[in-house]
């Protein structure tokens, strides 16, 4: 039986800025950059999101090519798709977002598919909590795993209705600076230690460029960033990252914490490849083998010869 | 036979601020560091460097304790040690300097003690290039690994002098923001490539609480910080860590890449107990056993079961 992964997030149109080039009105998203990533499993994949009349037909095709289920997207006459654009300063150290159009995502809401209900995993990318927790709220059984993801704009402002949903979720996929802010504290270490206590048994950590780590009560594991020769765009890789992390799962049904580890790494390796291109570019042409080689050459990063840590040296 | 390292560096008294606390007049100085972190080994050391009259004798003692050799060391008389102090903004992740003192520093001429003049590694710690030259040039034979440490400071400011210095020596270590600004590069695959047409042959990238990668001709490793949960004080943590470096390699007279990787690890663990205290008190206070089980827990932090990661899964 191929199980099946259910993903709320936005689709979008994005322009984008780079200190070395620009591109306008291309396809992006969490929950499409989400998707795209988590295909790469052999897994049954379902979006619920929101477009709007302008949302192109060869993009439809583009998710559909992959085996990702639309039934769940709806599409509003007359409306218009949900568009964000955004400025990165010199070595993609930070991004000013410079508009956003709600559009179609202002009175979204969400309708999980009847057959999706039961979907074994429930990934609720990066969107407004309220509409993540109407979505979570229309499965017929709790999810056996609900991932979360979300950043500082919905920390920030709608901090309550966040609240609720991270005390209903497994795990939260958040980044450092993010997790510092939300917990107002000093240390990842001690962030991890404070999510925990409001829910989540697991805390994913994303430090882009420098890598992922998870905790869960007692262990920390980490899986380093591959170092790329070329950045183009690193927006959306934090989707993509959570992406590939529940499709993993979600294809090999091993929730425990050593599965998660080994979801970390083929997050890692399938991130970087979006990093690679602008906007989905990169997830949109990527096929097993490249996968297989990047894990490779990300594994030999930490790989070491164990004989020569002889601690009785000390 | 006991391998012999040469320290050439700082000696200095800190006064350093955090968002949290403040010191004033500490121990410090990159040679200080550096040895205080190598003489976990089972090595040689000696600083050449200079000191003032105002410099105390408990401070000799802490050094001279761990068998640190201090012969060449000057002191001049009526003159005052090199002071430095600095603020560390929220988070640790900006540092502001506050004041500069040379004092002693200013007309410094390092003279290394003829005993030394073959020792079988030159670690350069981070101070002005000229001297950085002046001591490497009194070697009586190339020693087998000279390893160059330095900082924005001499990038910016004596560029011609610090590249003689980058085109003789064997590795380089350097922090992720510096070898950017170095090279002129936009990543650090880029930067580390560039610096090692320039003469070193191994490439060392710092990266804080991020880790640290090193570089050879064709493969890249990388070691994780240890996650901290409580972070005191990051002033000489690089210098901890290319101090431990050397001082491993000094000790295992294994020069290979595999050995260089170790090196690393012992590096990121020892300059971990720098950080947790302030200035030098975290390495005076250790000893074997709390080495030798924080690399224990910094290994636990990249290991997984290799079985999970079934690259035909996809």
């Amino acid at each position: 039986m191929i199980n099946k992964l259910l993903v709320v997030g936005t689709m979008a149109y994005d322009s984008i800025q780079t200190p070395y080039d620009k591109v306008e009105n291309i396809l992006g998203g969490a929950a499409t950059y989400i998707s795209l990533a988590a295909s790469n499993f052999d897994i049954n994949i379902c979006i619920v999101s929101v477009i709007g009349e302008d949302f192109k037909s060869n993009h439809i095709d583009v998710l559909e090519k992959r085996n990702i289920n639309l039934t769940g997207v709806e599409k509003i006459k007359g409306g218009k798709t949900f568009f964000w654009s955004g400025k990165y300063r010199e070595n993609f150290n930070i991004r000013d977002t410079l508009k956003t159009k709600l559009n179609v995502l202002e009175n979204f809401s969400p309708e999980v598919p009847s057959k999706w209900k039961n979907s074994k995993i429930l990934l609720l990318g990066n969107l407004h909590p309220e509409v993540q927790l109407l979505a979570l709220n229309q499965m017929s059984k709790k999810p056996e795993l609900i991932i979360l993801d979300t950043m500082n704009f919905w920390i920030d402002n709608f901090r309550e209705t966040l609240d609720k949903v991270i005390s209903g979720v497994d795990i939260i996929c958040i980044n450092n600076e993010e997790a510092l802010d939300l917990t107002q504290q000093k240390t990842l270490v001690e962030a991890a230690n404070k999510i925990q206590k409001c829910g989540p048994k697991y805390v994913i950590i994303k430090k882009g460029e420098h890598g992922a780590m998870i905790f869960n009560e007692e262990n920390v594991f980490f899986s380093p960033a591959f170092p790329l020769k070329t950045i183009k765009d690193p927006t959306g890789a934090g989707d993509s990252f959570v992406g590939s992390f529940a499709g993993y799962l979600t294809q090999t049904n091993n929730f425990s914490f050593e599965g998660m580890k080994a979801g970390l790494i083929y997050a890692s390796a399938i991130a970087s490849f979006s990093v690679e291109q602008f906007g989905t570019y990169g997830l949109q042409s990527l096929n097993k083998k490249m996968i297989k080689d990047r894990i490779t050459k990300l594994l030999d990063l930490t790989n070491f010869d164990s004989a020569l840590i002889n601690l009785d040296l000390l």
